[in-house]
């Protein structure tokens, strides 16, 4: 479309746009409503600015005749022939900031508005963010407050206020046009008014296949569970699987050639089973799609595929959708290593698992693994671990949208492939969702594509619908580990340098103390205390010193407390974690043990009273 | 200065200033270069473009004239008289890019020359970076490839080149100027030619306090040393220090009230002594001074002060660097907890320190001492120790300079009084230097200031002078441990998303493989390995897999390989553990346990045989 075409279309939408007047190539133009820019209308002229066929600042009469002269003769000097198909546009210089719109058709998010700052910097500082099409207006604003230039709204600039309301207003009108591609810059920022100055389109719509949000809460409380594919034999799977659900009446073993697996009875064949709800599968690849359709026979409604072999190896995999589909039921994997869910470890993973509150869901088995791993060593515990696997059919979308507590819902994602159904599920929970999202860089990316086969997408683009949505990013893998969500921290240290590094990492989430509770902990504590937080109670703090300041901060009202233990001459760890063992506090406490050799025994006795503890500052703060 | 008089001393400079010319108020100005702005010259108006008394993009005398009525009537309208002392300027209009330039004088750093994008963006990004008044061009160029307008001389910017050498020229004119303090904003870039356009001074200049820097080598290997207050009670700085040093020969124990102590003589007085060249002292705060002066009698060079209770509790201190200057002795402290030098531990720290190739010097004790803690754990070395406590005489820069070995440096710094030595010492010196800085944050900078009586100073002009300088910053403290410097790494891994969460991590360091390379791998891996590093061998790799990959790997060029091993099924991180004691690699190896109670017997016989190993890929990559 030519410039003038783009501005009528624009129109339709109310989006505002210049004024402008059309004059054929052999008019005189004039108008009056300087000052004005000319340009060549003409689809002879790819890049306007490089012909020369653009004058801005254009301020009289006499001034646009001379400019009209001046690109006729810059055209015929770059050998461009205009004639009579041609014309000239003039239209009305806007004053303001450079701003730079955009809509994109991505192909994980679908339809995205871009927005950010104009002018060089668009490209020079990338300082744009993403907004998805389906965002309402405090989403739209959250997104804008990611860029730097939302400062113009916020604090204003050199003496001038900008209204948020102007661009919150164009984001909302770009949401219902329904275009392939559009580039709207720039766009000029004024105190009372936004106009779209340039913008080029590309109109075939495309539609992605959407797929509809399953409800399916039942996944979260099996009752009557098959596992097909037990084994005898150590090194299988099957035996892991059989191993961690041995002791439920509720569960029921599948082998064709076994009687008895750890004195519970094996079926034979899927059609002796009772009835079950949900199946775990841990059989040869090929004989996927024939046990399945025999679960779906006997009114099974969620399967877990823990085989590997599929997309991550080449081999097709769409034929598990279809089977979900067609017979309404659902399927967590391939490619998995299975899930625990009230209390029923149905994982070929660690036996040990804690029931707790952390919910963790996660596209990397071997990750799941691990965590599952430190937790038992940490005596942290889980509601909820889903392993999805290559997420065939049930994808996070799903789950979290079925998962109905309020506990914090933490996510390893390495590609998704149906964002907007995750962007809705986000909205819509209850929960508290922490993501760590791996494959930030190309090479990663590349390694991320190699072992699960999905594209792991735009990073900039995932962390920021997914933030703006209500989601919160993790860069710690070991914050999927833990439930918790504190905005208020009480730092108490025998180490000043350490709470200097503390107080870098949680700045924002730092308790601050009142004067009556600086007062308070004075009753207690050595004239040089810090009288801040971090609280130093200094090098040679004791038992009875720390004892004294938890019990004085345990009044408080920060919602948690880490304390900081070094090992300094005279400290005593394990004299000191006594205090986690003995005391009931009503604030959430953690120690952490900054040392390696003198702290073990500390560690040691910690671990057998189930005390959960840190051993890094990184550590703890993993999922603030 | 009005803004012709500036551009006149900045001439003086050779610094490029548009063509102007300066016409009295009653003048009707005419000139031949046009397009120009028009601009009162007056004491009287303050801020020009507020009081209308700026017009630009002036392209002929008409309008020269015009534009001459307007400002009149401007100031009219904002209740400014101007009279004959006024005068109008008319320059050039200088078309390009804006950009910013200035000069500060940082209470640490001294004169440092700032230099990024400029116009309405210095505000928004604070795309700026920091240049020493010492650096040369290698510096300057370091320092301006931190900024995001570096792009223009890299890659150009729709379509125009820019020369970095404009930038680095008008940079070595501006450390030449002698001034308090400097904006010069806007600097106008085009391709061949930077133009100073305006610019404010305050010309009075400070001079910071200097100090020389200091060539100690001795320090780091004493011959005889007094141990200056020992003590026989546990719960004492002198017993710690006693008995880390109780079985060298050439260590000398005083303390009034002793005559023995660990088999060892203690002297009453220090006028007793044999000939010592360096004394540790930890005595009460009110007998420091008197005992330096006896330990200057005895001819003693280097004197630790491992006392606290002076800057960080509101004590003065400032008698011990004028001790230090009269007598020409150098003074570590105080408020440290010692050194450790030549296998010799005079520190109040753990006892068991292992000979190594790292340096740590360090702000805090208590870092000191986790750190020091840690490595007694992981069997970790160290050449030097250096706790430097308030830094009242000897600081990191005269440590750096006195440092004769090529192990990397590893500083833990809070907050520096003399920047301009430090700087000088990181360029000198043959090491890597490598820098955890406390105090990012506000918050924490409070902190430090609180504990250690310390400015922690502007971060961004830290790190950024400091890069520049050839430092590397380090996000981790525990990176402090190692004397490590890899290039080119690559990862094994049984794990595709611990390998892929990895390649972020390192993504600027991962060593490619070569067709050669992956074709060798090929022949000992199944055949669905990640054919690129991370080298994914699959979650069923047993020790035979492992063994097989890091021998051929181990041919490779990569500078290190991380060999990740997570509890998989079937994973046995014990026996793959095997590997990295049975065998003599040439390439270091590293392994990295990631779980935690399945790897437990791994990471206890890992201990055992003294090998390092990493706990978390955060700590694999602390030090890169």
């Amino acid at each position: 479309m030519l410039e003038n075409e783009i501005y009528d279309w624009l129109n339709n939408y109310n989006i505002n746009t210049p004024q402008y007047k059309v004059f054929n190539i052999n008019e005189e133009p004039d108008i009056n409503f300087y000052p004005v820019a000319l340009k060549i209308l003409s689809d002879k002229v790819v890049h306007k600015t490089d012909a020369g066929a653009v004058v801005i600042n254009i301020e009289n009469r006499e001034a646009l005749r001379k400019a009209k002269r001046c690109i006729e003769c810059n055209l015929q000097q770059h050998n461009i022939h205009i004639d009579d198909d041609d014309k000239f546009l003039v239209s009305k210089m806007q004053p303001g900031i450079e701003l730079f719109f955009g809509i994109v058709n991505d192909a994980c998010f679908g339809k995205v508005i871009v927005f950010g700052a104009g002018g060089i910097f668009t490209e020079l500082f990338k300082d744009i963010c993403f907004i998805d099409s389906e965002a309402d207006e405090d989403e739209i604003k959250n997104a804008i407050a990611q860029t730097k230039i939302s400062t113009l709204f916020t604090k204003g600039f050199r003496g001038k206020k900008y209204n948020i309301q102007l661009i919150v207003d164009l984001v909302k009108k770009l949401q219902q046009i329904d275009v392939q591609e559009m580039d709207i810059n720039p766009v000029m920022l004024a105190e009372d008014a936004l106009t779209v100055v340039d913008a080029r389109v590309i109109k075939c719509s495309s539609n992605l296949g959407s797929k509809n949000i399953k409800y399916i809460p039942e996944l979260f409380s099996p009752k009557k569970i098959a596992v097909i594919g037990v084994s005898e034999h150590k090194e299988k799977i099957g035996y892991a699987l059989a191993k961690n659900t041995a002791e439920n009446e509720n569960i029921f073993y599948v082998n064709p050639h076994l009687k008895e697996l750890f004195n519970k009875k094996v079926y034979n064949t899927i059609d002796e089973l009772p009835l079950v709800d949900t199946a775990v599968i841990a059989i040869p690849v090929n004989a996927i799609k024939e046990t399945i359709q025999q679960l779906v026979t006997k009114k099974v409604k969620n399967i877990i595929i823990i085989t590997a072999g599929f997309k991550e190896a080449g081999r097709d995999e769409n034929f598990l959708k279809e089977l979900a589909e067609t017979n309404h039921i659902n399927v967590i994997g391939p490619n998995c290593i299975g899930i625990y869910t009230d209390g029923l470890n149905l994982t070929f993973g660690t036996h040990d698992i804690i029931k707790g509150d952390a919910n963790l869901f996660s596209q990397s088995g071997a990750i799941v693994a691990e965590l599952m791993d430190k937790a038992a060593l940490k005596k942290i515990g889980f509601e909820n671990i889903i392993s999805v696997g290559n997420m065939s059919d049930v994808d996070f979308a799903d789950i979290i949208n079925s998962y109905q507590g309020t506990s914090a819902i933490n996510l390893y994602v390495e590609g998704i492939s149906n964002g907007k159904n995750l962007l809705r599920a986000i909205r819509k929970s209850k929960s508290k969702i922490r993501v760590f999202k791996a494959g930030k860089t190309e090479v990663a990316r590349k390694a991320a594509f190699s072992h699960t086969g999905n594209m792991a997408g735009n990073y900039e683009m995932f962390v920021g619908l997914l933030k703006a949505a209500g989601a919160q990013m993790l860069n710690d893998v070991n914050g999927l580990l833990y439930p918790y969500d504190f905005k208020k921290v009480l730092i108490v240290t025998n180490a000043g340098g350490a709470g200097t590094v503390m107080s870098d990492l949680i700045s924002d989430k730092l308790y601050v103390l009142s004067i009556d509770e600086i007062e308070k902990l004075s009753q207690v504590l050595p004239s040089h205390w810090s009288k801040n937080n971090p609280v130093d109670i200094i090098g040679d703090a004791s038992y009875e010193r720390y004892s004294k300041a938890l019990k004085v901060a345990d009044n408080f009202n920060a919602d948690a407390i880490y304390v900081l233990i070094t090992p300094q001459f005279m400290t005593n760890p394990e004299a000191i974690c006594k205090l986690f063992v003995q005391n009931n506090f009503k604030t959430k406490i953690f120690p952490i043990l900054l040392g390696g050799e003198i702290m073990q025994p500390a560690k040691t006795y910690l671990q057998e009273n189930n005390i959960i503890f840190f051993e890094e500052l990184t550590e703890a703060v993993s999922f603030l």
